[in-house]
């Protein structure tokens, strides 16, 4: 039986994640549930599925909320509140689906304790890679990957054979749960991770990014997910930012991580080794696999999702993006190769950049305009710690919102 | 430097192994070579990687071969001598890339010194599956695949997730060569394997079997093999032997064993997990990458064999066989189904049915009209040791030569 902390537990994969929980009622409890506001459906949650801690990262929610909460059930309020969440002692697996860097602090708190984290939140690992893969080396945590994409590439990772001598390599025994069954799966022995992307609405049509609707960009082809992240799909911003996300996951040097278009979005991913074999992991379009490996890793099991029928399936392609159409990946290339806080500023602007493109404050193709902006304004800091990650966070954040 | 025993160099996958081999100089040292009569060129081979012992099957070609053999190369008569070549106490890997059951003995002989066995003669394991993995178990010896589907099989299966507790499950210790690399990969945790068959140069065409030409059936549209396993994929046997051989393999059921016919011959195969996760194995369509996994194995390495480009591959598709056109196929899970001396049978009929088929005597859809005749005559025999499968293969062969 394993504890699960939810953070963003009414989102599309905190949603998703109850799903699958469900369907595996011996092997998880859930003992916290996280929401920045929407304090009544988390209430629902907690009753349903029998939580005591839920935490309310808007302090007025929270205070409301804690006025409405069946006695038995204890809120913590406003981001402190969050963290401490994520800090409970007796959780095995914190899920980390909380949309942009607010995820930040309260993964680093539960990876000081030990505890494995299931990380669908990209931005936490695109702005501090460096400072949360050190944090878990030193503590022992998993880093379990709930993006389809990272996922897949996870799984595919365990195909790339083994060096003699080096044998099995088991991760550190973690302090606090004494795993014994993890193996640390890096990049070595991985010539080049290939990425695939949906593409998203705009891959294969010529539509003006000057004249393209709120309503037609979050028309996503083939998978349903929360508003940011579908927009994210549209610009290609999603597939940089995932990018940067294997690069800390695996270890693996950004140029050696292709994006391949792939609009069926049957294959999740793939790698290819050092002797020229591609290994792919597929599956119906559906987050809930991802989020079942990243639970019941190290084991598989069947919870009775849709098996896939290739035979089924018309065909599959792969095309090389067109990255003068999308220039979010080059901006996202650019930021993670110049490194240090650039990373995390490309990623608080593309926040900001959204929000005004869903709020019809800016145009479709303004969303990269104004990245690229407020990247050029910024100073880049070398090497920075989790203060200044989060300074350059805000910086960006208000230049961002500042500028027109 | 493992020492390496190559029964059947001249064969197609013979020498592309050696074409790996001298790919890869500092890993592998070629110890033995055995032919069943060409041995002029066997005589080449050895003094191009120096080479001291050779082997030719046929006793009055061995006898002229050893009159030609400079000094300091020992030439092995007989089937007795290709047996004393795998039987070398320094092998470490025989490489069995023979035609037919004549793999069997030699096979035997290196299981039971402890000697690893990289597998390209699936007819092996199809007539005596039973007899070859018990040996195994009982002195250590890996079993590595060297069919391309099959490689990809054993590949994938390495992302079937371990279950906690059980850890990773190390081989039994190798008596002889003290491994410590080897993990046991079996099908626990796999839902189905999925073979891939191009499906030879008639799938996709309305051809009448009853005129089709020994040209036309040896014209496969993917892959350059040997004229045995060039007709077997034209009349979907070879699909039928892959599937028995897999099932001994991984320990998988047959009927978990399905056949996607693939015209592409991009994807060498597929697992699909308890969880609905399917892995693929894929590269160009090459014998080389799986022979060097098998020889290499546990690690993979970079000999410069081509990188697979998705995007400028049109795309991969994928259908169900149509059975009913193919009777091989029903054919091979009849006797796997059935069991015991059966598959022996069915593998030694289609021998020389193929065989009848090259010399035309017999036509293309004779082949299995005869197949399905021998079966029908035979009485299995359950639990056969090895003398009673050798018995059911020579009582079969003579039967369908008799037969017309």
């Amino acid at each position: 039986m394993k504890n699960i902390v939810i953070l963003g537990s009414t989102g599309s994969i905190g949603k998703n994640a109850l799903r699958v929980i469900e369907s595996l009622p011996s092997k998880f409890k859930v003992i916290g549930l996280a929401v920045s506001q929407n304090y009544s459906a988390v209430l629902k949650q907690a009753e349903q599925f029998n939580v005591r801690h839920i935490a309310v990262a808007d302090p007025s929610e929270a205070k409301a909320c804690a006025l409405k909460a069946p006695s038995g059930i204890m809120v913590h309020h406003g981001p402190s509140g969050v963290n401490e969440l994520a800090s409970l002692a007796d959780a095995d697996i914190v899920l980390c689906a909380v949309v942009g860097l607010s995820g930040l602090k309260p993964v680093m708190a539960a990876i000081r304790n030990g505890t494995d984290i299931a990380l669908a939140t990209k931005e936490v690992l695109v702005a501090a890679g460096d400072v949360v893969t050190k944090a878990c080396a030193k503590s022992g945590s998993l880093l379990l990957p709930v993006d389809s994409e990272h996922s897949a590439i996870f799984q595919c990772l365990s195909a790339k054979g083994i060096k003699k001598g080096s044998n099995i390599q088991h991760s550190e025994l973690n302090r606090k749960k004494n795993h014994d069954y993890g193996r640390r799966i890096d990049g070595s022995g991985v010539r080049k991770i290939l990425l695939t992307a949906s593409g998203g609405p705009f891959v294969e049509k010529a539509v003006d990014f000057n004249k393209v609707t709120v309503r037609q960009a979050l028309a996503h082809p083939t998978w349903d997910m929360g508003k940011k992240v579908t927009i994210d799909s549209a610009t290609l911003m999603n597939k940089g930012l995932e990018i940067m996300e294997a690069h800390w996951l695996f270890s693996v040097p950004v140029d050696r991580i292709e994006v391949l278009v792939h609009p069926e979005s049957i294959v999740h991913s793939m790698v290819e080794f050092n002797d020229g074999v591609v290994v792919a992991q597929m599956s119906v379009p559906d987050m809930r696999y991802a989020i079942q490996y990243a639970l019941t890793y190290p084991e598989r099991l069947d919870t009775g999702l849709p098996p896939l029928n290739l035979a089924k399936t018309e065909k599959l392609t792969f095309m090389e993006p067109d990255e003068a159409r999308f220039p979010c990946l080059l901006l996202a290339r650019e930021a993670a190769k110049r490194g240090g806080t650039m990373p995390a500023v490309l990623n608080a602007a593309n926040e900001i950049a959204v929000q005004k493109f869903l709020k019809k404050e800016i145009r479709f193709s303004g969303i990269w305009r104004l990245v690229e902006k407020v990247m050029r304004k910024h100073r880049i800091i070398k090497d920075p710690d989790l203060d200044t990650v989060i300074d350059a966070d805000t910086w960006a954040r208000r230049t961002a919102k500042e500028s027109s």
